[in-house]
Formats: C-alpha cells, sequence, structure tokens
C-alpha cells in the first residue's frame, strides 16, 4: 500500500488553481437580498453589536459609532465606507511559492477540515487531539493538491496552550509549504505567529505585511456579540495586513433566527459589522465574508449539518456576500459520529451547496465528523475524492468537432466498443477521473480480494501516505532557522491565551 | 423499531409532486449543443442505425428512409416530424389517483433502482433477487412519497421467465398504488400487461390508451444497434399510448466514444432514430429522451458511477433534450459493492448531476449499488434521505418582512439564542428537514446507545417498514379483479419472452 501512496503523492499539482465551473444559483430574489442588506444595516444602527473589547469600540466610536456600555451603534455610511476599501482579489501567499493562490471573483479553494478538539482513525480510534495526530493531518493535507491552504484539523491539547502556537505554527513551516492558518487567541501569541512567518520566510517587515501568509477565522459569537479575543484578532490581523475571514457561525434556530432569511439577516448583520472594525483598523487589509450556517433539530437542540437548510443558507450567502462586493467562505459538514454513509451523504450535499452558491473558500472540506468536534482520518480520505471529482469537473471541455467523434461512429460497427478505436487510444489516458479510494472491480473481485469496504481501503490510503511522508528539504531549512526564535520565546514563558 | 418505522410511513405525501428548485447548468455553449444535434442528423442519414426488427424496418422505410441489409437510414426530416409529434407534457397515471404524477417542464420525479438481478441486505446478505425481496422492495417504494413512480428494483428470478410479468405487474397493482414499470420483453407479454392494467383498474381500451399507465425503458444497444424485443416494445407501447424512455446506455470509453461531447453525439442519435420510429408508430405517443451515460475505468473496463464524467454527460443531456423539446430522464448511481462511504458519496455526486440538469426523472435514485447489479436495501435507505432533502430544497421560501425577523433580533439579547422567541417557536415544528436515519445525537449518547452506524440504524428502518407494511384494500380488490385473468394466462402456458 505504500507504493500505491506514494502514486498518490506523486497526482500532486494535477489539478488546481480551480475556477467555479458552474453558475451561482440564486435561492432568492435580487430584490429581496438588497432588502436583507438594508435591514441589516438597520440593526447595526438601531441594535448594535455587542462588543467585549475597548480598543476595538474606540475604534468605532471615534469613527462615528454610537457607544452605550458594551453596545456599539454603527451607521450605514461606516458600513458603506468599509464596503469600499474591502478588497475583492488578494493572493494567499504560500512558503513555496508553488502553493501562493490567486482568490478573486472566480476562485474555488478547499480546506481540510479544521478545529475539531479530538481525532479518530480506524487504527487507534477516538481520542483527544495531540501533536502525532495534528502533523500526520498536516501530511495528508500537503499530500493531496485539491487542499489549496492548511487547516487547524485537530488540537493537539499535549501541548500546553501558552506555547502551543509555536507548535502549531512551526509544523506548518516544516512539514508543508500551502498558505497557513492561525488561530487568533490573543495578541501576545499573533504577534509571535507573524514573527515566525517573518523569520522562517525570510521577509522584511514590509514584505510580510504586502500580502497576506496566514489566515485567521474571526467567529462571531452569534448573535451581535464579539468578544475580545475575536475583536483583537480582526484589528492585529488586519493591521497585519493578513487575511481575516468573518464567519458567524448561524444555527438557525438556536444562536440565530429559525428562518433562512432570519439567519441570513443576521449573519450579514455580523459580518458588515465586523468588517468595518476589520477595515477601520487598516483600510484595505484583505478580508472574507464568512458564513457557516446550518440549523439544529428542534427536537433535540443537536446541530444538524448536510441539511436543506444549510444548502439554503450557502445559496443565500453566495448572493449577499456578491452583494457586498466581497469574496467569501463557506464550509461543508456532516453531524455523523463515524465513517458511515450518513457521514459521506451530508458531506456531499453540503459540499454541492458550496458549489451552487460559488463559494470561493470551502472550509471543513475534508475529515470533519460529528460537526467538527473530531478529525476523521477516513472520513478525509473519501472526502478528497470528493473533492478531486469536483476539481475534474472544473476542467474545461473543448467544442471541437473532432471531440464530437463522427469519424469514431464510423469506424465502430453497431454493437461494436469503442475500446480500440483511434479517438479512444488518442485520449484514454486523460479521458477521465481517476479515483483513489473508490473500488470499480466486480462484486466477485472485489469479495474475493477480501470484501474490504471503502472505510477500511481509505486506512490503508491514509497510513501509507503518512509512513511515506518526506519532509521537504524547504521545510527543513525554515524549522532550523525558527529554532532560535522558538528557544528563546518558550524560554520567555511562551504567550498566554487572550482574556 | 416498528413504531419507528409506522411514524415513517405516516410521513407519506408530506413532499411531492415536485418541481426543480434550481436553474438548470450548461456544459457546452447553445451553439454547440445545436452542433451535436446536426451532426446526430447525420449520423443517422449517413451511418444510419442497425435494427434487428423487420416490422421496425418496414415502419421506417414505408416513411422515406433508406433499408438495406438491416440498416436503417433515416432523413432529417422524418427527424424533425417525429419531434413535432412528441409531446411535452402528460400525465403518468397511477392506479390510486392521488399518485398521478404530472410530467412537464419543470417536472422532478424520483424513482427507486430497478432492474438488478440480486438484491442485497444486511440480514440475509446478497442473492438473487426473487418474489419475497421483489414484493419488499415495492413495499419500500410505496412507502416514501419522494419515489413518484414504481421501478423493477430486483429481478424475481425464482418465477418462471413466461410467467414472470403476472407476477410483477399483479404485485404493483396489489401491493402500491403509483404510477407502474413495465419490461418490453416481447409483444405477448407487452399485451398481457396492457390487459392487465385495464382490468385492474377498470379501464376501457379508450381510457387506457388516452394516458400513460405504464412506463417502459427501451435501452438501444449502443452503438447504434436497436434490437428486437427493444423495437418491438418501441411499437407496442407506442400503439397503447404507454411511455416509452428512450435510453442509451452510453458507457463513455467502452460503447460510446470516450469523450464528452462524442458520448452524447451517440446518445443524441439513437434517441433521435428510436424516437423517430416510436412516433411513426403512434404520433403523439408519450415519451421521454432517456440519457444514462457514464465512464468506464480505462485501466480495466469496469463502469464507473458518480463521476465528473457522468455529471458532465447528464448536464449535457438535460441541453440536449431540452433543444429537442422533449422531456427527460437521467439517473444516479455507484459502482460500489456494499453499503459503505463510496456507495453514499457517488450516488449523492450522481443525483447532484440529476439536479445541475434539471432531470425531468431520475431513475436509480435509490438503493443501486454494484453499477445495477444489485438492489441494496440499506442503500435505499439513505438514498431516500438524500432524496428527501432534496425533496426540502423544493419548498420555495417566502419573502417577507416578518420571515427576515427583525422582530426576533431585537427580542434576543447579543449572546443569547433563539431557542424560546416568539419568532421561533411559531414556526418551528415544520422549519427543518426532519431526517428519517440520520443520527445527530452527540457521540457520547450515540455511543452510549450502542454505536449504531447508519447502514445498520438503516436495516432497522427498513425492516419496520416492511413488517407493519398492510396492503391497501384497493389494492387487495385490484389482485381479485386480476385473478381470473391470470388463473388463465398461467393455465394457457403464460406468454414467451420476446425472441
Amino acid at each position: 500500500m505504500a507504493r500505491r501512496a506514494k502514486q498518490n503523492i506523486r497526482v500532486e499539482t494535477t489539478y488546481g488553481p480551480l475556477r467555479h465551473p458552474y453558475a451561482p444559483q440564486a435561492l432568492f430574489s435580487e430584490d429581496y437580498i438588497n432588502q436583507i442588506h438594508s435591514e441589516a444595516l438597520r440593526v447595526l444602527e438601531t441594535l448594535g453589536l455587542k462588543i467585549l473589547n475597548a480598543e476595538a469600540r474606540t475604534i468605532l466610536s471615534q469613527n462615528g459609532a454610537i457607544e452605550r456600555d458594551e453596545m456599539v451603534y454603527i451607521g450605514r455610511d461606516m458600513v458603506e465606507e468599509a464596503l469600499r476599501t474591502a478588497p475583492n482579489h488578494f493572493t494567499l501567499k504560500a512558503a513555496d511559492p508553488v502553493h501562493d493562490y490567486v482568490m478573486n471573483r472566480d476562485t474555488l479553494l478547499f480546506a481540510a477540515g479544521g478545529g475539531s478538539p479530538n481525532a479518530t482513525d480506524r487504527v487507534k480510534g477516538r481520542r483527544a487531539g495531540d501533536r502525532e495526530t495534528f502533523e500526520n493531518c498536516l501530511k495528508l493535507q500537503q499530500s493531496f493538491d485539491v487542499i489549496h491552504k492548511l487547516s487547524p484539523s485537530c488540537e493537539p491539547q499535549d501541548i500546553a496552550p501558552n506555547l502551543r502556537h509555536y507548535a502549531m505554527t512551526e509544523a506548518q513551516l516544516r512539514l508543508c509549504g500551502k498558505p497557513m492558518f492561525a488561530y487568533a487567541r490573543g495578541r501576545a501569541q499573533s504577534m509571535d505567529i507573524f514573527d515566525m512567518v517573518r523569520i522562517a520566510n525570510g521577509l522584511t517587515d514590509e514584505e510580510f505585511i504586502a500580502d497576506p501568509w496566514v489566515t485567521t477565522v474571526i467567529n462571531t459569537n452569534s448573535p451581535r456579540l464579539i468578544d475580545h479575543p475575536m475583536a483583537e484578532g480582526l484589528i492585529d490581523f488586519a493591521r497585519a495586513g493578513q487575511l481575516c475571514v468573518i464567519t458567524p457561525f448561524c444555527l438557525s434556530g438556536a444562536m440565530a433566527p429559525v428562518t433562512v432569511a432570519g439567519a441570513l439577516l443576521l449573519q450579514h448583520t455580523e459580518v458588515l459589522g465586523a468588517l468595518t472594525l476589520h477595515q477601520l483598523a487598516n483600510p484595505g487589509a484583505p478580508v472574507q465574508y464568512g458564513a457557516f450556517g446550518s440549523n439544529v433539530d428542534m427536537k433535540s437542540g443537536a446541530p444538524a449539518f448536510g441539511t436543506p437548510t444549510q444548502i439554503q443558507l450557502t445559496i443565500g450567502s453566495g448572493q449577499l456576500a456578491r452583494h457586498a462586493g466581497l469574496l467569501w467562505r463557506s464550509a461543508a459538514g456532516t453531524a455523523s459520529n463515524t465513517h458511515d454513509m450518513q457521514a459521506s451523504g451530508e458531506t456531499h450535499m453540503a459540499l454541492w451547496g458550496t458549489l451552487m452558491g460559488n463559494a470561493n473558500s470551502v472550509y471543513h472540506a475534508a475529515g470533519w465528523l460529528e460537526g467538527g468536534l473530531t478529525f476523521g482520518f477516513e472520513k478525509f480520505i473519501n472526502d478528497i475524492e470528493a473533492l478531486r471529482s469536483i476539481a475534474h469537473l472544473t476542467r474545461p471541455l473543448s467544442e471541437t468537432t473532432q471531440e464530437m467523434g463522427f469519424a469514431a461512429l464510423e469506424e465502430v460497427a453497431p454493437g461494436g466498443h469503442f475500446f480500440a478505436a483511434k479517438h479512444t487510444m488518442e485520449r484514454y489516458e486523460t479521458a477521465f477521473y481517476a479515483p483513489i479510494n473508490a473500488d470499480l472491480r466486480s462484486f466477485g473481485t472485489w469479495e474475493g480480494a477480501g470484501a474490504v469496504p471503502a472505510e477500511d481501503r481509505a486506512t490503508r490510503l491514509w497510513q501509507g501516505i503518512v509512513e511515506a511522508y518526506q519532509t521537504p528539504a524547504s521545510g527543513l531549512e525554515r524549522a532550523a532557522t525558527l529554532e532560535p526564535f522558538i528557544t528563546k520565546r518558550t524560554a520567555e514563558g511562551g504567550a498566554a491565551l487572550s482574556a
């Protein structure tokens, strides 16, 4: 299997950069989308946002917002100015320049599941995330070219919180060469991370600040609350020119209204409010409209994913983000607790929603289980198959007479076959998507070979990749460059989390 | 579990009739679609079709086609006349009128997997289809309102071929009330089936012929061959006013050219040629453009499903069918040999292709495994979840200020929740899709309850439905009405298959 895995590593760079193959769908009329936008401006003005960070409130109030206790009321002129300064294209820079990723209106970017406290696989079972597992997740993310940006997969909980950001940042720079993520967990940690990225990539301050080398996700605390670390993250990443993906996590029926339009209204309000703070902190800083909404089960309150509501929220979010002129980020997902048909089905449903909405960035696109509480290794492989299929779909088809193959029809007699036709022989090697985990053999052959289901084949595949993984020489160099900084900062006690 | 199953049977009639929620996507430019259409007319004229049935050749040659040996060359004027007479709307009639299904441009119809020699479930395992299994499949199809038309699921091979059509037709009329299928396996069997439908539903000849009560699928023998039973089926079903779904099974790289455009050209040629025969046999008889294409794996020749090529062929087929002004039929599918993540993923991929192509009828939408060689019971349940989700997506959303819920945002404090908000309480009961098999519980709760994966939950669900199934009184009446006919025809030796 290691041999097969090595083959898979070699298919890297087959797909990508990806562009959306299909036109975006519409959930609502353009008129109603405009009404939601206007209503969001009214909410910001009249109901306001609660912001727990004093510096953030001051930035907003000094620019015209009304501050009362911890509430901030933001005028529509401020929002409109923020939308004017927010960029609608930028390039995610990577340690290895081949992985730089241009973000514009047509871009389709995939990132693996992130933020899970746990991990699971069919060898070790389910457990709390640790450093080894976190690094194995990075190896998998680096090995498939349909993963365009790194994600925080599972949390390495065996590392102390004041030192964890060193390990998570160092591992990305050592093992991988793709655009990075960082958590916004307080100013001290953010500054450490920015320093590490600069040092490892040999960047001046000006070079670093000129492009987004690191992406963070800002989750507002729906409804209408921005907590201290999130507000600080907006300010710090904006000032450093690094990418903020402002993502209210709107679970309809729980933290968001029960209707699709209501959940979108809340989401839009929070994105626009946070965006205004972000652009005031540094006008023109890279930012994305984040949308990750689904619904809860109204009997139990449990979050559900891959649901019709998630698909509708995704398509509606795309309309609102485009209305606001912003690049946007969506997500796949599943509530399933294990590697089963539910997990695969829900994730595919959600993925297609992101295609229908023309999401520019699709996070949690591979490996999510349990509504994000666990990163699943076999699930990752299953989802990579889906992402590779979608990548294949993005390839344009040529519209020539030769492609139609009248000559092939002429060559093959009625009832014959095209296996050996000239038209086939000229094209067969690259004609079709080559699956990595799907088993296409007949039942008898498959049964005779042990009747191995997709879940177990996925185990062999990720194991082979992890075992064969070679840390790139450039990554070893970056790690060596970083070592003095980490040693020094560790000796100084690391960096505390934000209060 | 029987209790849960009974609850599920009770959700019948929640969804449907369905209309497509999203605009059709385009694979090719309209100009290129027009070129493929023209090229298909050229193939029919110059390369022709091989038709093994003399009556069919005569019908075509008497109307202007050139006949040479078993080849028939069909002029474009004949095709254009057939496209003029073919209807673009009709109603599938059902034994129980509540299940009548109006077919027009926006219609979305789902039918379960059909035509499998085998069946499998996690209780009895994989085996050849038999009468009991066939009837259990019918009970499942009748129990979910997202299944709009009956399908031949698995073949009851324990019944002799000369009597099998009596059992398959009688079981549909006894156990179910939805629009029916029939195999075109020779004139004698078709006439028996038409008699049974007339007798069971108390129809005059005129009433029967006026609407399609029975649907058959005509699979051309790609490339460019129509065999004896298929040609006879086209003629017999057309004359009886029953629906023919003309479906070349174009596996790109094997029975069809290796390119998407080439496979579409062959498919379009065969549909138009068979349609011309069909409309000459009875102008205006109900017909659908059938499209079921995918690709083979070029290393092994094995058919693959849920692939990018299948999605592209589906979207392109929709363009060609609409270009021809015909309602059309597509299909989902999977090559997986068991109830695993591959099976669920491939089927979801293919289903979304049918949505993107705005297929009017989606066959094999639930229960297919092994590229159609097996009907899987747990797979059926898994796929029904997908179809119900899609059905929920088809529900229009209202565009009102109330739906946006400014008042709800006003009511809920920052950081609060919407569980008890007035806006929620007024809507929560019907707001979200209610899953039938997805388990949304937390990992701990799910594990504590036995860690049952989706596959095993599906087993309990279908078992409960089958055990609780009550044959409708109207079905028992229809069966009693049919009994003398079946007894008589059985005594006469039944009906032989077509040569």
